[in-house]
């Protein structure tokens, strides 16, 4: 696949900002942000990372591709949890260096390995110490990772 | 305010994703991203990213800061262009390395530089030659960068 692995060269930041190429911008790591949000609601799922190539196979497939970070390797979101991705709408930032994705996932409708929707389920309040702490949302879990095989 | 920049060491896996202390992890820059939403209707408007300074600020003041990686400076934004960011909620992951802000707008409630409302006023669709081209979204400018001052 490495024909399809390149996407179009950087250009000048006017073609960057308002044109219609699209130039994706990888980091130091080869790797671009992209923020998954729920097609439907908005809800805001996860934060991914994708290569060159876990996002042209997300293009070319229509279901979410990642690089894993921490598994140094492709991952087909759903492949083991059932938790496909379906791309409902992809969007690029001013400069190129971020996504957002629209999704509808499939499955359990899950997407995070901890069993709840989304990855962001506890927020950030003042603790008793003054410190930050980290308190639920009340989101509640779709399912416990326990007692079935997990996200992936 | 070196005794503020600091936040928790990270534990165990069982703690950082079940626990309730905030242990965010900064990548090998120093960096964590931020999604940032609008507050009243979820609309992703920009990817910010902060070092455990900018993250401090923000908390300690509920307006954003960010650290500026193309300017290597630390961004309180809206301090020139008014589109401040009041903090109504942080969010964090599983695994503490992201964040969700959940913001409202000052000054012309614009977000991005370019114009927009949101940084991500295009969306991703197949070209005439059949590779990832970019279509605006439909998206209006709140202003015209070319007769203001930036934003920031």
């Amino acid at each position: 696949m490495t024909e399809h692995t390149h996407f179009a060269p950087r250009t000048s930041k006017t073609e960057i900002e308002l044109g219609t190429a699209f130039q994706p911008k990888f980091d130091a790591d080869g790797l671009i942000a992209c923020v998954v949000t729920d097609a439907d609601d908005g809800t805001v799922l996860m934060v991914g990372y994708m290569n060159a190539e876990a996002l042209r196979r997300t293009i070319d497939t229509g279901e979410a591709w990642y690089w894993s970070r921490s598994r140094q390797e492709y991952w087909k979101k759903g492949g083991t949890s059932g938790q496909v991705q379906s791309v409902v709408e992809l969007l690029t930032d001013c400069d190129q260096d971020a996504l957002v994705m629209k999704v509808r996932v499939a499955g359990n409708g899950a997407t995070c390995h901890v069993g709840y929707r989304s990855c962001f389920y506890r927020k950030v309040v003042q603790g008793p110490d003054g410190e930050p702490a980290l308190e639920s949302t009340g989101a509640q879990r779709v399912y416990d990772p326990a007692t079935v095989y997990g996200a992936g």
